[in-house]
């Protein structure tokens, strides 16, 4: 049931994707999904969460000394998109467009559970790793967009070697180069 | 009409804006819409590409010195984000993520109108302007959704100026600096 929630979730994001249909593609009736899973929101939750837990892979992340974090990083990020995990998460990315509330519970998790952990391993104020954490976050994301999203080439086939060597350099600088994003606009 | 389709689109995506609530907003008959744009198809694309036409804001990126560039592109993009055509923008991302036709309807257009423009002024062989275009549109993209869609802190509210100051060297490094994404995956 979950591996075809994923699936449906995927290819016709949240408001798509019916639980009859999903009951449908997994062989069951509709009344034992409702039964396991209660609402969509509990299926759709059970079905992003799984299959990338941050567990799996973070510690192999948290391992890698201060100044090779940022290689660390792209290769992890590109093993989880690259593995069986990419339908699930790919759905939880177009919920997040999609619905505040979504987006609210994509960034928490985000924030939450992968980058303070990550940014967590820096010995410095809470303030400036949140502030590299978020810088992180949007060329890790905009990497994700461009090579599984919009699969721009030739990022899109790139080998995953040539990927790390290319973007490493700037997380690593957003993680321990110089970057300031102290002051706030009016 | 325009407005309200740029803001029915922006709010509840391709699939949930109705040619009848933007007619209603707008104040109009929906034959009048009908009229005007004939499906639903062209009044997207009236409505997302005139928000934030290339030729408005792209002289100014395609005059920077070389060594500039980075940095025009960071201002040029939160320039276009923090002005009035957001939520046009805004729509578009969102069928992208959602939709096959769209990913490729904006892949085609960031790429033609807009990415081979700037690395055009680079004076490289075409595969390699395409690797470098690639990698900063993978920035400029998560940028975008780490400020305004999911509106990541400190990222969010941070001054223009200093956004600028910390992904400019990213952007530089990709137009100029040495990067390799020749090899391709099996």
């Amino acid at each position: 049931m979950l591996a075809a929630a994923r699936t449906a979730f995927a290819e016709r994001g949240y408001d798509g994707a019916s639980i009859r249909a999903i009951a449908t593609a997994a062989g069951v009736d509709p009344a034992l999904v409702h039964h396991y899973f209660g609402t969509k929101d509990a299926l759709f939750l059970a079905a992003v969460q799984l299959p990338a837990d941050p567990d799996d892979f973070l510690p192999e992340v948290l391992a890698a000394p201060p100044d090779q974090l940022g290689a660390a990083v792209v290769r992890t990020v590109l093993r989880v998109w690259d593995g069986p995990a990419r339908p699930g998460i790919l759905a939880l990315v177009r919920s997040a467009v999609n619905h505040e509330w979504s987006a609210r519970l994509l960034r928490e998790f985000v924030l939450a559970r992968i980058i303070r952990r990550v940014v967590g391993t820096l010995d410095m104020p809470v303030a400036e790793r949140e502030a590299r954490g978020a810088l992180v976050a949007s060329q890790v994301m905009g990497l994700v967009m461009a090579r599984y999203v919009l699969r721009l080439e030739p990022l899109a086939s790139a080998r995953p070697d040539d990927v790390v060597a290319a973007v490493a350099p700037t997380l690593q600088r957003y993680l321990t180069g110089e970057v300031d994003l102290s002051g706030r606009r009016d």
